[in-house]
């Protein structure tokens, strides 16, 4: 990845301890109810696949796991097409506030032609982050 | 596409016309209100993707436009990988009904093994009806 690149940053605080909410990122079974179907294990080299509704499948790799603070992995959607093609990496980010968590997630690796992903990015996450609520006021 | 494949089907009632149902099947800026980001023309033969809100990507080609009555298109997803490698197409019918229209949408192509995308579909399917329902009560 060279040259220019632009990121798309998603904060929010939660009410839950970041113990919860680490329960909510990295267990398969709760990823999938606020994100995607997945195989994901918090261990650093795992590869494992995001798989949308409609068919659609990332392909990923965990770079880091601190328990309870911070969770980064790739998040790459291979193309022919160059406006589609995507490789990008997402961090998460954990931050104990004195009524419950900030969360900080940081796609990078947008690049500059690709304004329809990066704009999809913007939207997709605030959703993904309204539907993490729920099922931590669920779980 | 040759041996067993599994189809799935979503039916609802809408209280508006036909016509008004096809605008939001036919027009872009409405398809991407409940369907996904696209560069949709209702013409047999023209090749379009759906983009997805995280950067996945769907490949596209109408195959019927019969206005007002039915609409169909491939909706394929090229993967190597054969779990998630997917050749489907997407019928919807639309019936008039005394009270509306009757939208059906048979997607099919899901082969036995492929048991996630086509749970999945199940599930997604009904959340772009539900956003289809917003998207006519406001258009």
């Amino acid at each position: 990845m060279t040259g220019d690149e632009r990121t798309v940053v998603v904060e929010r605080e939660f009410s839950h301890p970041p113990e919860k909410l680490w329960r909510a990122l990295t267990l398969p079974h709760l990823i999938e109810e606020w994100l995607m179907k997945n195989n994901f294990r918090p261990v650093q080299g795992h590869h494992f696949n995001l798989q949308g509704e409609w068919g659609g499948v990332l392909d990923c790799e965990v770079l880091i796991v601190e328990q309870n603070k911070r969770l980064s992995y790739t998040w790459n959607f291979p193309h022919e097409n160059q406006e589609f093609n995507l490789e990008s990496v997402v961090t998460f980010t954990l931050t104990p506030t004195d009524t419950g968590t900030r969360l900080r997630m940081e796609q990078r690796g947008f690049r500059p032609h690709q304004k329809q992903a990066y704009q999809g990015a913007k939207f997709g996450w605030r959703n993904f982050f309204s539907a993490l609520e729920g099922v931590l006021e669920r779980s």
